[in-house]
């Protein structure tokens, strides 16, 4: 069933085109915390596991509900695409949303605070990341050029447009590319494969991951243009009746991340920071993503060396390449590739269906 | 004339095996700064200009200074691959240095605080960056997985070794590579092109540059394992006679990072920051610059292309090549780079004569 709120209550703060995706199987009390910066924006919530349990949703906010029922209700065979008890279920609202922007976060992510105790505006941040140019061909050790502050004044002799304040990029470079995907960070507690005591910092900076360059993306604090990179922000196939979990976002990023090379897109890491307060015990994570820590040996040297062919030109003609080659060359690795392939074709299928126009 | 000093004031902290190499005209009043962090060390000074100026030194620092006298003296005809008024110059004492390591720092660089006021041992940060592995085959978002407090219990039950905190890096990637530069940052006043107005953060991280991805290496404040790369830490023919200053340390970078990347090694940019106070106006340094930043749009692609041949296995094999290249692909577009790639073989030439051992 999808349920509508009636009301939102106006709040004096910029409002993007942008849909939250929110993947959970409980009631979503972390969203008090985040009132102040979500309350403007339309919620898209996937609820995982038992559909007929009732989600409670704070007061205030604008949301719709999709449960497993609602899932196959819409999508039919290709639901088969979107996995079930694993948090790669969130696509789905990416599917159905039908804004610019998504802003995905999990439900044990909440507001962080930088050095200076603000509470950190997540999309802001996020938005302002996605609005400004990459510079994925050089590396700029001075981090993002196109933050306030470390900008410049335009217009100068030397006929620079988007330019770098110092001499970090050659004067070619400084263009930059269109920034698609921000990948931003936690603080406290890490979401990691093994129990490991860590102790995480506060690193002020968005950098740009250079092109030809893989990173382990996770899904928890994660922002993008729909328009542009959706059809790619597919997160598999995990959880129930799939040999493995967790691995969904890590996935995606690998995906992800070799199509923007191909199309010439940025992808930036760093700020915001979100607080992660990890519910499950650390050793019942680890039991989860044990399988998936052999199947990245056999994933990641395919996507360091898949080169897509020049005659895609969409993030489609792409993923369905991509899909391809998964099948073609890991497929011989591990029958799960084969069907994961197939996952990702009927998820382009169901991206058409839904999204005929982008 | 070589000048010795005879006495050096014990301190309490830790030694490495390193040179400090200063290019200099003047006399070096900043290193009072420095006295607690460099006074253990063997100074190289590099004493640019006029030979017949005295530079002063404050007492208690163990150096040597050499003059554009010495350098002839020295090298003889091979002293032609030595810049002359210009901070390429620094490059001789690397030469000339018997060290490990080689740190090298700008009379313009001061000791930088943290954010907690604490003064920033830049020998000590430098150490810890070029002693610990680098990552260049994969993108950590987390920064540097070997730092003090990011890293965790060793010899758990994976099997891993050098291992990452969190599920950052794929398992087989943890090892990492062999670090050999470390290029740490500034303060204050940035090293530019033009006259722009920027704010500058202390961000602290310190990352690895990836694999296949060009920088802009600053020669300021800059670390390197001479052992290992020394042969290519070459800042080219500026100033002096040449049509182009102050992009040695640029050139250095992309010849050096070309290099690292044949050899699988890492490179890393972040701590340790110091306080640049730029002592010329910065109109005066647009213009020396100016040249250099169209030399600039032709040069980077070059290294953006160039591979290197499976059969260099050293790095003066790799050094010798690059040259080959430079002369064949870039003599083609100025005949500035016949010259500067005679010149890099020069350098090696000079490299085997004083370091006939690596």
């Amino acid at each position: 069933m999808v349920q509508e709120s009636s009301s939102v209550t106006p709040v004096p703060m910029l409002k993007y085109d942008l849909d939250i995706v929110i993947p959970t199987i409980r009631d979503l009390d972390f969203l008090e915390t985040w009132r102040p910066f979500f309350e403007q924006y339309h919620l898209i919530i996937i609820q995982d596991g038992d559909p007929w349990k009732t989600i409670n949703v704070p007061e205030g906010f604008d949301y719709e509900i999709y449960n497993r029922n609602d899932i196959i209700r819409i999508l039919g065979a290709k639901a088969s695409c979107i996995s079930f008890e694993d948090s790669a279920c969130r696509c789905f609202g990416f599917l159905v949303s039908k804004k610019k922007y998504i802003y995905t976060i999990d439900d044990d992510c909440f507001v962080a605070k930088d050095p200076s105790g603000k509470e950190i505006n997540a999309v802001e941040q996020h938005i302002k990341n996605l609005t400004s140019p990459s510079t994925p061909r050089y590396f700029n050790t001075l981090y993002d050029p196109y933050r306030d502050g470390a900008d410049f004044t335009r217009g100068n002799n030397f006929g620079m447009q988007e330019s770098d304040p110092t001499r970090e990029n050659p004067f070619t470079m400084r263009e930059g590319a269109k920034t698609v995907v921000s990948h931003g960070l936690w603080l406290n507690v890490p979401d990691y494969d093994a129990p490991i005591l860590v102790i995480y910092r506060y690193v002020d900076a968005v950098m740009t991951i250079p092109k030809g360059t893989l990173f382990s993306m996770c899904g928890m604090n994660l922002a993008f243009d729909r328009e542009l990179i959706g059809p790619a922000m597919y997160f598999g196939l995990m959880g129930n009746g799939q040999p493995i979990t967790g691995c969904d976002d890590m996935w995606a990023g690998w995906c992800m991340k070799v199509i923007c090379d191909h199309m010439g897109w940025g992808v930036k890491t760093g700020l915001p920071y979100v607080d992660h307060k990890k519910s499950g015990h650390p050793f019942e994570n680890l039991k989860k993503k044990f399988n998936g820590i052999f199947w990245q040996e056999e994933a990641l040297p395919f996507f360091q060396s898949v080169t897509l062919p020049k005659e895609c030109t969409s993030v489609k003609q792409c993923y369905l390449e991509l899909a391809k080659l998964v099948k073609e060359k890991l497929g011989k690795v591990d029958p799960y590739f084969i069907k994961l392939a197939a996952g990702m074709v009927t998820w382009t299928e169901a991206w058409e269906e839904l999204n005929p126009l982008n």
